[in-house]
């Protein structure tokens, strides 16, 4: 088998736990598996050299920031090529650029558009273990792009998908994806297999295990992601495409997402092409709107938006905002960022009824107001004061009956 | 005019003096000069990583020791240009492979092929400063590779050259060349002028202002150096060609050092090719014998051979010598590392004799005997013992009337 392998910070946090990564590849390289490992920075390190970049500058270019955040991924694949070799193997260190991965030139969150992957494909053949600076690539220009929090496990999931390997490994310090956040609520229980499309909604609902992106690329290419930790042996929970079995359960899990913040935008002149005119600049600015609600206002012909950005750019999002409000002659503009948003994830949604009623009436029956309500076809989400987050976790995990 | 200004690793050991930096390049911009800027890695961190990778692994591969140690550089270059353009300016930053260093593929201690600079080039028309990461470069296959201790000196040479500037500004925490270290002499002096011969035989000397290849660079590219503080504004040494004023200086300096080992083979039967047969394989090794010396050994058809290499690469020297030794029939290899190299160097020893029998009475005078000689045109050395190496200095600086 071609195996990916991705070790996420805390799995290469030190000299040790390097060394054991070492270890683990070594495992299934003596099991005859072809290995491509793909590291991201020692835990802190990313954060160390944004915070560098901010006590020089406010506002750092972000070409020059992609060139200082793509360090912390070459050194721990460096190093934890070396530790392979120090096990007998011949191994191999590729930054994103040896490995071919082509971006878009979106710096600090490119895309990625192709993988060449040439010289790896070789280095493989000639039994080389591969180690894959993980979180960046390269634009057809030759500047370094990064691929935004979370990335290494884009790179993975592309890398395992381009190589066409058989298996996509994600290590990480959970034992994999849980019905919810465990810190919250001790009975949570982890699921042993998942649907692409029910992590993606847990994923891009804060469930923090696998990025959003990895998600949506691994569902798209069907490539077999495993979530498991680096630090046990525990089997993990399997990401794949949806099946019989899955529908069975309506909801799979219960997850939370503390980084976003609300804008309002108040009384709006209710006519054609306002939303386009309101979301296209913040569009432009590659700020991703997650969820929006439009009300007609107390007034009659004039409308109420709220929408939410995750809070890194709700300072940006909210100057926009401001300036397109003033242009539409809208109220006003209000941002709250002490609110939370609650969801519930499952495939079986499509086909049960009565899962947004038993929410919203399990959060009311315990004095949680909802802010904004929305909705798919496998997820219904709510927005509610930050304060009431554990609670509500608790008291929807308890009445899906997730416990199990 | 075209300045090239190279910053060393405690000119940019933290924020604060990355800010100072930035100060200086901003001045210069804009009295008109286009600049090109040379970073270090901030101090001690090449040191972390290398204790990182001996942490990892007791030989790690090379090819991922230049991965990992061409990361220190990348993370100051992008902090610089962002500091720069924080002053107002346009910036980039450049890595060596950006900056189209191409290299031989020696790892750890690769030559500087050429430099196309071509996006430089337009960067620098276009007004901005560039911010480039020393002392890496890239092969034709694409590998990472550093240039060896000192490294970044000699790319901003070798830049300064490719580009034609009219300057290359080497900063760092001394204010120029002294006519000895200052640390053992007080009343050592600053030179304000110095040939390219006798920077190359004081720094390769030991006099560590300047990295011994940058200056063989300098002098066969005619490269006009000068080696200054980043943390006052005094003017610095000028390395330049040698000129009449030189001449009537008999002794420039007295340098030192305490890098070397001796290696001795005993007693090698002394027959026509020995010394081809002893160094080509140690050559091979990529390690630099210094000085050689041969004498004939008491039994007449034997000689001696002494010769000196880095302390760094003492012990791959000595098993390889061992190993010809044997082969030659040789009575033993002796190694001392209690050694160091003293020299007295100056261009006017081209027309003034008697340097080296001064040197000799001087050390002899005070108790210090002599192990090994080696001349040149322009310089005197002596290995001695290791503790002798302070007394020499300062009895050497004083016969010469150095103290001025």
């Amino acid at each position: 088998m071609l195996i990916v392998q991705k070790y996420g910070g805390t799995s290469v946090a030190n000299v040790e736990r390097i060394k054991a990564v070492a270890g683990r590849v070594s495992a299934a390289a003596k099991e005859g598996h072809k290995v491509v490992v793909v590291v991201s920075a020692m835990s802190g390190e990313t954060d160390k050299l944004i915070g560098l970049a901010q006590q020089i500058s406010p506002n750092p270019g972000e070409r020059e920031m992609d060139l200082l955040l793509s360090s912390g991924e070459r050194v721990t694949s460096a190093l934890t090529a070396m530790a392979v070799e120090a096990l007998g193997h011949r191994a191999m260190a590729f930054t994103g650029r040896q490995m071919g991965i082509i971006t878009d030139t979106v710096h600090t969150k490119a895309r990625i558009e192709r993988i060449t992957g040439e010289r790896a494909r070789k280095a493989l053949q000639d039994g080389y273990v591969i180690v894959v600076a993980g979180f960046q690539g390269i634009t057809e220009d030759d500047d370094v792009t990064t691929l935004g929090r979370g990335g290494s496990d884009l790179s993975a999931v592309a890398i395992a998908s381009a190589l066409e390997a058989d298996l996509c490994e994600i290590y990480t310090d959970v034992d994999g994806v849980y019905t919810t956040d465990p810190n919250i609520v001790p009975e949570a229980r982890k699921l042993n297999k998942i649907s692409y499309e029910e992590m993606l909604e847990l994923a891009s609902l804060g469930a923090k295990v696998l990025q959003t992106r990895s998600v949506e690329f691994a569902m798209k290419y069907e490539v077999p992601v495993v979530v498991r930790s680096s630090f046990n042996n525990n089997p993990g929970t399997l990401v794949t495409r949806e099946d019989k079995d899955m529908e069975k359960v309506v909801v799979s899990g219960v997850a939370y997402d503390k980084n976003q913040s609300k804008i309002t935008v108040m009384a709006v002149p209710d006519t054609p092409g306002i939303a386009a005119r309101l979301f296209k600049p913040i569009a432009d600015a590659n700020i991703v709107v997650d969820m929006i609600v439009q009300n007609v206002s107390s007034g009659g012909n004039a409308t109420d938006i709220s929408f939410t950005v995750p809070k890194t750019d709700s300072k940006k999002a909210l100057t926009l905002t401001e300036k397109i409000a003033r242009e539409l002659e809208a109220k006003g503009v209000d941002l709250r960022e002490d609110i939370a948003k609650i969801s519930v994830v499952g495939v079986g949604m499509r086909t049960h009824s009565g899962v947004a009623a038993q929410m919203f009436d399990t959060l009311a029956g315990h004095g949680i107001n909802i802010m904004m309500i929305g909705t798919s076809e496998i997820k219904v989400s709510c927005v509610i004061g930050l304060k009431y987050t554990e609670l509500a976790v608790r008291v929807l995990h308890e009445a899906f009956g997730l416990s199990g």
